[in-house]
Formats: structure tokens, C-alpha cells, sequence
């Protein structure tokens, strides 16, 4: 059920209606949007006496959502999430920046230390699959950073199919990651894997990562519903649209809005790639929700050669962004050097793609 | 690594062969077998120098395993895994009792009151798909069991895909299903979602179940693991076998060697049943593992009348017992009713199974 | 469109709706069931005034078929097609003979002259992938038809992946057939891959085989559909089963109403079996349709050892037949030798599906 | 086998390599490269003596073919096969033209009347699913060749998943769509579904489409490698990218060496669109194949909306052309409305995927 309010109707008509939906034993939730605000409401097992709720000052109109998903629709909010990441502005004369479309938006000036993602900004995470050791990270951070790349990935505790394969190094590899920021600005984007290290991550961290095999791990949900941090979200390997965004939900319904989506590649029976990387996905997505949807081509593919096609394709299809691996030694990468890129061809990609963005009228910030 | 120890091998020649591997700083995971022991060597990850091995008392051989799975394997353990479930035996006259096939076995006696699972012992675990009250749970109990099933499934925490649907009763659940073992002597099987609720669910129940969503949650199974409760672990949706058998390391890896596999359809562009089931896993599984390895006919279809003839067909392609919902009142359950079968469906199903077990020389206990 | 007649409607009165019908300029298709005859209508792309059809004398109720498919449907007819395929008796002391279950039934004394599938009859269809030698085809032929089968199947014509693999002998190989029909008195099956072929296999065989590959050729399923002879067709390797009764719609739409089914297994992301065999679609066509439904366990699962478990679980789910590859020298096949059992096998596999098939009332001859 | 001959081998000893081969009993295919000449042998079930052959004049090497394809193999021709169709260049003063990019170059002059597809020439080839009237073909392609579409595509004869669907016009849609190459110059592309068919299309079109539901109809693919005229290959909807290649593999082992892929979108779980597009078969195909490889987007998605991001993105990957459904009236069409672009998303679609070709230094031609 979602109550779509007026216009201009006040804060304290907001509240007012948020607090008799608590009243009735519900949750509410507000969803300001650019022109009016929606409440969502979730908890109800049944269905609600609308009544009361339509007559009350401010409200235009109660209505009964069917989709299975309330939070992540566009339903409740029409005007695309946009999350916003902190991470220093590029500052070096020769790297670019990102053009300021609207000189007098009050936002202009925080947004300068922050990366957005969603709604025409298009935002690139690179970095290697597992952080291995400070120098690793470091120099595959320097040459990041230096193509353009204001986010940073690479995984602590690393989800492996084999007991025996390298796990991840854990809290030090954090603490790594936290050296990054400090000295190259990046934000930095790492995974959860359990409620344990989501206490770790999201102390570190600036985007905490929930992966592909813990789509429907509803308990890592709800716990990264409760976080302060965007969550980045990645598609089930068999997930229908519905269920991904219903894992969305999942987090949104604890209160956590700023959950960034990400298509990483599915199951087929296709053999010359890792996954099936699944770019319709994009467009479904955005008619349907307001979250912002990312692509990881290096997962999405399994193979290097690959990386940059589908990058350019992902971008061109309209994705919010990227989720690349970069590393500077592939062969030597303690996992998935096979997909990793190197430094070189990730410059190459942030200028193929900064151009296809234009295409779209889209920035890469 | 395994190393394969002589058919007359002392125990404490396999205890100094696990305290050197120890000593190397591995682990050491003795398996006994009904000829001769061998001994799986797990947390290298280089290779290890076997000559030290090889040349103590007792050791036949060191084989490298080629497999990315080793304990789980058939070169570790060539007899098939039995596991016992504590359950008491059928005992009124109108009951059938599972045949002693051989009663000079010292086993025969203790394995009155246990449920076997593999090795030629087909088992039946009934019951709802989630535990809605007492009644309700005594009702379909009291039904199961006069059938002759003799282990009891019921969801205490159900994962579902909206976060607005019925997640189960949790711990008060559980507490009805340690009433329904008390009355009928049932074992019990039932859920864990995350270590919280695994906590509970190994107090309470006989078996720990990890869903097809959880297959790869590796903290879970880790946990699980280190538990001394067998664990029914499912096939993720579109698990390969590798994958689905690596699963299983992880809890063996941690020391939980009764592990029971359980198939529940995997997911395909085919569109009339809820989910693929996969028979052919069966024969698969038993030519790589000792594990015994269950089919679930009502998530593998998600349809009541196909119910029937795929538990028909899952035990004739040698599966080692079923894992099948039943609901007195199917249409007013909280949640897959749809492919809940009747009591008197399950009656038919149990004498219909018998007989085709018997024509692969097998026992339904 | 169906025209259901009433249980006493004569002759005349059928034939009578029936020229009706094709003045209207539709096709009218009689479909007689033990009760009473019901009309198809095809050929319409609108909607038809049912107002004249529904006033005739004998016409009980005109129903609008919203299925895609009418004729294969069991709203045109409620009992099962048997189709009929001319085939000796086993008649040597040492074979069983196919117990006469109604002596008073007048199409008992032809039916020994006939194997019968559908209905409660389970028929085995067994011989090599490809016909390569009237040696080999004589040698198999010899040792299936003393395990049982009364059908033999062998390729003349093999749609191969590679323009480069062996195709088939074509006509010399039908000859084969038909000596092998002629000494063991065997109903032969062999696959039409298109016209050509077709009127050469429709010449030479008893049942013309249309490939998985061919499952939506539509141009040859016409052609099938203006054969006299029955018409076994596989499921494509991704078939809907929509499409897959559609495909089988259009066969009869063109007035062959002997279709037989066969699962051969669907295209998945599991890389252990060649294909994924999909069980399920057993009891799923017979809710929606009367023509038989046999499956393939060997191109199911492309591997030796799970023909005989596969092929017990097809029979246990409620299968009409099989469909197996028997070669005397799998080794020496010319192709397809990986998933062919020996005829030892294949004796096994007639003693346990008879017992299986007895186990559902069902006679397997 | 490939037989490598000198760059500077003159015609006379590929000549008496090809008479030397084929003297042996196998198929000799002459394959020119822009700096030497390869030949491919077929035709041979067993290994090749290949001393003769290397010790002929100007034969560099004979290298075994591991890969199952041999003429479509990169291995066997370098360079990118650009395949040419006749078509006029567009004229009107507000019409783009091609630019030259090497006005030296002879086949300049001649190729201003032919569309070039592959190394680097980017086709659209547009037009309605059905021609469904000469009005209607007219309407249609006026629109796309204002829009600069040089390739008109429209289905005479459409497979169609029920009998009772509108089966295409046959012959008369031919002659059609011969008037719309007579009044608007565009280059005609059309589907053939049969042999009796493929006479037709191959009199009267420039391009003769194979549908994904033929891709392994071998039957058809063998007439296609016979004929003269350019081949249009869909990908099946299951088929592996090396079951695609070997379909191709037959129409060239006939001797057509015009074969231009198309991917068209593979059937797999998920359910928000009609098929699942796999952009990674673009690089995929690049690296093992020297034919172009287009993207059906239409068929691709099966969703109006997703046509346009999903065409961009196809062009990104770096996909050869599209294949796009444009009608003037989609709700009004005999066929797939649904998946149909306007003109004016067309022109749209144009204009973007040209700027992204641009990017990757390619031309819409």
C-alpha cells in the first residue's frame, strides 16, 4: 500500500500520517520524491482500512500495490534513486573533471567529494577481486585512480567454491582498503559475507557489497537494511527480475534506501562464457524501480577479452555504471586473474565508455 | 591428499599418521571405511611432501586428488555413508516393520529406534512446509506416521522471496516439533537460515536443514559443520554438481561427516513446473560420493499431482529417500499448498515407493 | 473450436456437422472416443457463428478452446490415444507373451500382431544410434529382440552438429530395417530429417521419427501429417511444452492422429548429463493431452550408466515406453557409443521396468 | 586440414593443390586472404597423408584443425569476411552518404551501390516481421530508407509455433518485396523455411535468412550452401556458439562463403523477456570466426522498449549490424507488434547507433 501525499503538503502532515500508520501497527515509510511525497507502508499481512488514512490532511490518494515489491518501485518513487558515494574530486591538472551541468544547484559543491550513481551519472568501481597485500593494492589503486576511476573494490573475505581455495584476508585486508582512501580519495566498495564481517565491513567501508550467492541470504539482507551505508547488490545467478528486486526490498523494508543493483551475469547453458551476461535487464529494471543498476562485465563474462565490448555495450544499454576488476599482475592474482584487466585496458575503457555515456547524455563522474 | 592406510592398520598407527599431517600444519580427517581407513589432508594450499608420509607404518599410499572436492569423494570413502537419525520404531500391529534383513547384525537392535539413510536404506521424511500451530503439526504428524514415515520435516524459519510473506514462527515452532517427537516418536528436520536460528534448530531437532538458497552461504556451512547434528543439505537452484558437492566439503572440512544431499529441482527455461527436477543427479552423485543423496518431489515440481509419480520415479533411479510436504488442509496453508499432498496421497505414495524399492533390492525404513 | 456430439449421435449425424463445417470453409477433424465423437474445427482465424453448428440434430455443445492447441488436447478427447504399430508376437516358449488382459475383446487376436502404446501399454523401443552394417543391425536386433522389445530402432539418416561427422547410410540403411523386420519380425522406427528422406522412411518403416533438431521444421511436420504412418516426436532440445504439443498439433492438424511424444532430455546449465531429462513432462502432457509420451534415456543423459536408473524412473513416473540405444560393440559405435548399453544391460533393463511397470497396473509388451 | 600457401603463390599451384586434393577424394575450398591464400580440405573421415601435399610448390604448411569447424575458422582466413549486397546508395541531397575513407581504392565505385557487412561496416537491415501488403511493405520501407536504412527485411514465409497462425503470404509477399528493391533500392532480406521455399527466396531476395528454428536443419542449411546469394544465419535458441559455427560450417562445406551470423537471443530462466540477448557471443564469434556477426534485438528482448537500449549496446559490443523490426502500425500487425519499433524510434535508433560506432572507428554504411 503506498499513500501518495500532496504536493505541498507539510512535514507535519507527513509525520501525522506516518505516525497513524505505526498507530495501527504498520511500518511506514516516506519516500520524499522531487515533486510530492509517497509513504509506503509494509508489515501488513492483510489488508488495511484505507479510510481513515485517505481523510486525513495532505493525503491525495491510498493505493493498493499488486506487484509483489512496494519500496523499489516506481510506484512509490518516480524520480530515480541517486547514491551518493563520498570520494575526493580528481585534483591533479591533468586528470578531468566532472562538469558541473548546474553551476547554481546547491549540491554542486558536497558533490564535488562525492561520486553519484543513478539518475544520468554514470559511476565506474574498479579494482582487483581480492586485496592480497598493501603494495598490490596500492599500485592497482595509483593506476586506477589515474584513468579516472573514483571507487574502489576488492574483496576481503571472498565467497569460494572450494573450502581449500583463498578465502580472503579479512579485517587486515580492511584496514588496506582504508589505506586506499586516505591516500587516493577513492570510495571504497568491499563485500559482506556474513552478519560478522557486515560489522567489519560497514565500519571500513563506504559501499557494502552483498553477493551474487547471498542474493537470498534474507538475514545478511535484513542486517544490511539496518546499515547506514549504501548496500551494492548483486544479481543471483539465477534470479528472475522479480526476485532480485525483491531482495531489494528486503532491505529498503529495514529502512536503508540507498541500494545500488547489479547485473553480474546469469546460469545458462551457454559455455564459452563464465555467465550470460543479461543487458535487458537494464531497461526492465529501470521501468520498474528507481534504484540505480550497475553491470559487472568481469564476472558477467569470465574472460579478459570480453571486458571491454560488454563495458561499452553495458554503458550503452543505459547501465548506471561498472564493476570492473582491474590488476596490474593478472597472472599472478590470487583469484580470477582470468577476468582481471589490465591498467592499461581500463584506460582505454573509461574513455570508450565516457563517450558512449555523451551518446546518452549521460556523465561519468 | 589422501592417505590411504593398510586394510590391518592399527589406530595408533592412524593417530600418528594424523598427528605428523597435524604437525605439518594441515588437517588431518580420518575416514574409516569398512576395509581399511583412509586419511583426507585438507588446509594445504601448496603441495605437500609425501615422502615423510609414505614411508611410516601402516600407509598404503598417498594419492593426490584431482577432484576440487576430496572428502566428500568416493576415492576417500569407497563404502556409501549411512546416517542414523534417532527415531523410534513402528510399533503398533497395524504398522509395517522395516525387515531385518540381517539379524545377526550387532547393529540390528540400536537401529530399531534409528531412521537409515544410504546404503541401500531408503528413507521418507513427510510433513508441511511450514509449522502453522500444534494442532496443525500433531494433525499432519499423526497422519505421516500412520502412513509409515518415521522422520518429520516442518519449517520453523522460511526464507521467502518478500519480505512481507510468512517467515515462519521460529523458536515457538520449534518447540511444537520437539512436542511431535515426544507423542510419535518422529525424527525431526527442520531449517536453519543463518547461525542464529542454527543455534536453535540444533538444540530442538534431530536434522539440520540448509535450504537451496543457503547452498553456497559459506559462513552457514561452516557452522553447520561444527555441529554433531546430521545435516540435509539442498541443491541451490542452478547449482552445477561440482558445486553442490563442494558445498558438502565445507561441512565435512569441518569435521560433520553426515552429510545427506538432497536434489530439489534446479531452475530452467521450462515453465510448467515450478522448478527442473534433475533425476539424473542420482546415479551422478553415487559414482563421485558416499554421501546418500534424497530427492524433493514437492519443491521439484510445485505441483500437487506431480507429486506422486516423481517420488515413483525418484526412488527408482535409486534415490535414498524422499523429502515430501503433506498438509491435511493444503488449501488453507500458510504457504506452498500447491504442492502439498494429502494424507491420503502420501499413504499411496509410501505403498507405491516400497514396492519399487523392492525391485532395486532396497528397504523403505 | 470443439463440436462435442452426443454419445448416440449416428453417423450421418457427425458426417453431416462435418460437411457443415467445410462449407463454412474450415476444416473439420472427427475425433471418436469410447463414448462419444467430438469435432475439431481448424482453419478458422476468427470467430465462428456457432449458432448454426449448435442447432443440429446430435450436436450436444459447441466449446471454445482457448488452449493454443485443440486436437492434441484431452478436451478433444478424453481417452488416451493407443496407437498400433505392426509387430510380431513373441512366440518362442522362452519369451513372455503379453498377457491378454480382456480375452473378449475383439482386437485381441490382431493386437498380438501389434504392440501397443498408450493406454496402460508400455512399449520399448531398442536398437543402435545408426544403422552401420546389415551385420551389426542383425546382431543387435537378435539379442534386443530376445530381451523383450518387439520394436527396433536404428538411424538411416543422423543429423550430426559437424558436416564432417558420419550421416547415416540412407536408403541402404532402410533396407537393412526392413530385413530386420523381416527375420525377427520387429516393428521398425527410423528418423526422417526431411521431404526426401520422409518418403523414403514412410516406405521402408513402421514408425517415422521426427529429431529433436526438427521439432519446429514445420514443413516436414506437415508432411509427417499427410503420412499413414504413425509419427514418434522428440521435444526440441528447448521446448515450451506449449510448443512442443503445438509442434505435435500440427501433425494432426493435417489428419495423422498417431503421434507418440518422446522426452529426450532439454538444454540446461548442467554439465554433468549431455542433457537434462525432465521427467516432469510426463504426468504434465497427460493432464493436457491423450497422445502417448515415451522418453529417451539415452540421448537424456548422453552416459551408459544412467540409461538403466533413468530408464526405471522414466517407467516409475508413468512413461508410455523408451527409447534406447543397445549396441553389441559400444566402443566400435560409429556413433553415439558412450550412451548405448549393452545388450546385457538391456536385458536387465526389460526385467526391473516390467516389474516397475506392473508396480502402476501397467503391462509392458 | 588448412593448407597454407606462399604469399607470393601464383594461381596455377593453388590450382594444382586443390587438383592434387581432390584427386586424394576430398573437397578442396580456396580461401584467398589479403596477404596469402589458404586452402581448406573436407571431406575426409580419416587422417591425410600429408607429405604430398607439403612438398608441392608453394605450399608453405598443412596444419591439423583441432577445432570441429574448419572455413569459418579464423585459422583458416585471417582477414574479417565482409560480405557485399547489392543495394542503391542513398541519393537524396538530405540523405548521409558513406564516407570513403579510401577513395584510391577500386571496389569504391562499386561499392556505393552495395551495402558491405563485416570489418568494420556496421548494416541495419529493417523492415516489418510480416510483409502483410504491397501498401504496408511500402509504407514501411519508405520510412526506414529516409531513416538510412540501405536493407529491407520482411517475412514471406514465417514458422509459426501454432498451424492456425497466420503463415506468411508465400509468393506474393516476394513480389512485394521485390517492388520495394525496384522503387527504393534497398537490399532484400527475407526468410526461406523449406527447399521449395528457398527457390523462391533465393530468385527473388539478395539475402536468404535461415531462422533459429532451422539452424540445424541440416536438409536446409546444405541447399542454402549451395546457392549464390548471401546467407543469413540465426542462432538457435539453445545453441552453443560451436553448434552455431558448425551450422555455418555446412552452408560454406557446400561451397558459399557468404554467411553472415546473427544472434537473436537464447532461451533461458528468466522470464522478463521473450529470449535472453547474448551480446558475448559478439566478441566470441570475432575471436574463433572471420564471418560478421549481426544482433536481432527484436527478437532478442520480444519488447518494444528494449530495442533501442539493447541496439546501441549490440553496436558497442561491437556487433557487425542489427536486425530490427519497424512498423508503422505495431498494434495492428499480423505478428510480433509487440516487439516492433515506430520509424520515428528508428530514426532515433539510427542516429545513436551511429555515434557508437563511431567510437569504435566503425561506419554505418
Amino acid at each position: 500500500m503506498l499513500v501518495v501525499m500532496q504536493a505541498h503538503a507539510t512535514e507535519e502532515q507527513v509525520r501525522a500520517v506516518c505516525e497513524r500508520i505505526e498507530a495501527l501497527g504498520y511500518k511506514a515509510h516516506p519516500i520524499p520524491g522531487s515533486t510530492r511525497t509517497a509513504i509506503g507502508i509494509t508489515g501488513n499481512t492483510g489488508s488495511i482500512d484505507i479510510g481513515t488514512l485517505e481523510s486525513m490532511p495532505g493525503v491525495v490518494e491510498c493505493i493498493p500495490v499488486s506487484k509483489p515489491y512496494k519500496l523499489v518501485s516506481r510506484d512509490a518513487k518516480e524520480d530515480a534513486t541517486v547514491v551518493r558515494i563520498p570520494a575526493r574530486a580528481p585534483a591533479s591538472p591533468g586528470e578531468e573533471r566532472r562538469p558541473d551541468k548546474n553551476p547554481h544547484d546547491a549540491r554542486t559543491a558536497a558533490a564535488k567529494d562525492a561520486v553519484l550513481i543513478g539518475g544520468g551519472n554514470v559511476a565506474i568501481i574498479a579494482g582487483p577481486c581480492a586485496i592480497e597485500s598493501l603494495e598490490q593494492a596500492l599500485a592497482i589503486a595509483e593506476r586506477v585512480r589515474a584513468a579516472g576511476a573514483r571507487l574502489f573494490r576488492g574483496g576481503a573475505y571472498k565467497p569460494r567454491t572450494s573450502p581449500y581455495s583463498f578465502q580472503g584476508l579479512g579485517e587486515p585486508a580492511l584496514k588496506i582498503l582504508a589505506e586506499v582512501r586516505e591516500r587516493y580519495g577513492l570510495g571504497i566498495v568491499t563485500e559482506a559475507v556474513d552478519n560478522e564481517s557486515l560489522d567489519l565491513v560497514e565500519e571500513y567501508a563506504d559501499v557494502i557489497q552483498i553477493g551474487a550467492r547471498n542474493m537470498q541470504n534474507f538475514s545478511l539482507l535484513k542486517r544490511a537494511g539496518r546499515s547506514r551505508k549504501p548496500v551494492l547488490l548483486k544479481r543471483g545467478m539465477s534470479a528472475t527480475l522479480d526476485e532480485f528486486l525483491m531482495a531489494a526490498e528486503y532491505i529498503l523494508a529495514e529502512g536503508n534506501y540507498n541500494v545500488i543493483l547489479c547485473e553480474r551475469g546469469v546460469r545458462t547453458f551457454s559455455d564459452f562464457t563464465r555467465n550470460t551476461l543479461d543487458l535487458s535487464v537494464i531497461p526492465a529494471v529501470q521501468r520498474r524501480s528507481h534504484l540505480p543498476i550497475l553491470v559487472d562485465p568481469s564476472h558477467g563474462t569470465g574472460r579478459r577479452h570480453k571486458v571491454l565490448p560488454l563495458s561499452r555495450a553495458a554503458v550503452a544499454a543505459g547501465a548506471d555504471g561498472l564493476l570492473v576488476e582491474v590488476h596490474h599482475e593478472p597472472d599472478r592474482a590470487l583469484s580470477d586473474g582470468m577476468q582481471s584487466i589490465l591498467p592499461d585496458e581500463f584506460q582505454q575503457l573509461m574513455r570508450e565508455v565516457r563517450q558512449i555515456a555523451a551518446v546518452l547524455n549521460r556523465t561519468v563522474n
